[in-house]
């Protein structure tokens, strides 16, 4: 659809007590801004700018959300957007799919995510129904790397290293908080294998109860999926092998995440996952403000490494930086106004 | 956006018990169906097909639903289209904005629409904050076209006949169910001028106090706005104007629903209204199944004449038929792989 053979890229927009504690997340300059964050990426792909969030979300040090980047490459290519709720805080102004999810409580919480098994189920049909050839699946949720860490533990693939989106990825911190999830839940680490929903219901966020339902559903009907983003989408595509869904699928993340994670290639391929690796050039003077991206803040998220590669088949990733650039003048200006109160 | 600047196409879609009474409406094949319309429709324009709706909506004679041509002009143009929830009664797997409104009652009822002063309150907010530069403002409820009478009456405006979905408008029973709406509510014909969110509540529907504050808010916010409709629509601006916003905006219908409605031009004129009146030429063989719309079923609805009017602006609307048919052909096809299980 949308005048261009580009597939449908399904934004899975959540959020959590646990992205919350203090030191876990870039996704936001405040703890309360955090909470908008999923929702205001969510407007940012489907309007070009925010229309309930209070903000464009950007990291403590300035950086904006990577949400610009896939509406700036969704401008160059023209692909429909999808939102499902996968547990949101804050009221949204852009359109979204409910299957069910609520935010999640805080992982050190005995039964954090209890709408998790259900919206897994609900998002497994939703996925079985879409009518779509392929699909490119995306996130959106604060503290979602520390969660993802928790789950990967929770099935047992404890090979895989999760990423950060702040520049130090604060390892100590997100280890002592997953321990901390085991001890006071009624799983051991390697205990859900096969039992996918119970990982993300006691250890897990409801994005990736959600996403992997989703991914799932879409797969057993046939249709390819593309996983758009870092360790959050490896911990996704765990979740849909251990729902005994075989069916090969791609990942596809930005050079930023890439190089933040070892391992990721084997990972990857022990999950049967074709890996896509694309680099949006932001390591360059004309880059600006993007440049701290290259700096190893956001690196991946809202779908970023899926638009990158999409931009790319297209032959337009030379065009993503500008499109980028655009964007963030756009909202700017349009920030500064509704400041004045025009 | 969606690699064209066509404008967003904004469907708002509700139902009412009023719908539900027997011989007004043809937007469904069975009064339970009725209930699943809306949802399915905007299922139709965002994903080409039903997704968690049972079936694509026909009239109890079979002819399709209207949306099954604005989704083909989507598919010849690349719109974008954002659903916003007017009081959905059924789970839709479409991602919908809400902004308050939930199922309206029986008009008969004392107070059938109390969601109704909220949802037009948000719905102006979310109004006037879309960046868009132009929208295309479209309706699906079934039954609406008897609320928009009461809702005309209760603002003193009189003058406008209001149009039907069945091929014999039935006049003599929305009359009578207007009767009634006003014998049990709070307020005369002509005493809500100036108050539009009482004429929605007391005799309206959640469809009209949605849309009609969407599109307050949107034209305040200088954004141009197209009604994509009939007499509904017609409604709808006249509740805009009962708010106190003069911008012009344009009506844009089908040719089928001019041909149903004596004095759609004065009426539009009255309430400062550009007409445009396309018509989509399915009075041929060729047409197949779409002769049903040219026999005057269905008429408009979903949007339907916003995107002939769009289709005509882009030089495309001698195409329309032939998308519309391969999207009927696709639907019909998915629709049987469904019923035999593959």
């Amino acid at each position: 659809m949308s005048g261009s053979d580009a597939p449908r890229v399904i934004l899975v927009a959540g959020t959590t007590e646990t992205g919350r504690i203090d030191g876990i997340s870039a996704a936001g300059a405040s703890r309360e801004a955090l909470l908008h964050t999923p929702g205001a990426d969510a407007e940012l792909l489907t309007f070009g700018d925010v229309v309930r969030a209070p903000a464009v979300p950007v990291s403590p040090t300035g950086c904006p959300t990577p949400a610009v980047v896939t509406r700036a490459v969704r401008e160059l290519l023209g692909f429909d957007v999808t939102v499902v709720d996968g547990g949101l805080a804050r009221p949204t102004g852009a359109p979204t799919v409910s299957v069910g999810a609520k935010p999640g409580r805080d992982i050190r919480e005995a039964d954090p995510v209890h709408t998790a098994p259900g919206a897994f189920t609900a998002g497994r049909e939703f996925g079985r129904a879409l009518p779509d050839e392929r699909v490119v699946v995306g996130e959106t949720i604060p503290g979602g790397t520390t969660t993802a860490m928790a789950v990967l533990r929770a099935l047992g693939e404890d090979g895989i290293e999760t990423s950060s989106s702040l520049p130090e990825n604060p390892l100590d911190l997100k280890r002592e908080v997953v321990e901390e999830a085991f001890a006071s839940s009624e799983i051991e680490p390697g205990q859900a294998a096969h039992t996918p929903e119970l990982a993300v219901r006691f250890v897990g966020d409801p994005v990736l109860a959600v996403a992997s339902g989703l991914v799932a559903g879409a797969l057993e009907s046939g249709t390819e999926v593309v996983l758009g983003g870092g360790t959050q989408l490896l911990a996704v595509a765990a979740l849909v092998r251990h729902a005994g869904v075989p069916r090969p699928a791609t990942l596809a993340t930005t050079s930023y995440l890439a190089g933040d994670v070892p391992g990721l290639e084997s990972a990857a391929a022990a999950l049967d996952l074709d890996l896509t690796v694309s680099d949006p050039g932001f390591d360059v003077p004309a880059a600006g403000p993007l440049s701290a991206f290259a700096d190893g803040v956001g690196k991946e998220g809202a779908a970023m490494g899926g638009a990158l590669a999409l931009a790319d088949e297209a032959g337009r990733l030379d065009a993503v930086t500008d499109a980028t650039l655009d964007v963030l003048d756009r909202v700017t200006d349009r920030e500064r106004k509704r400041e004045r109160g025009d």
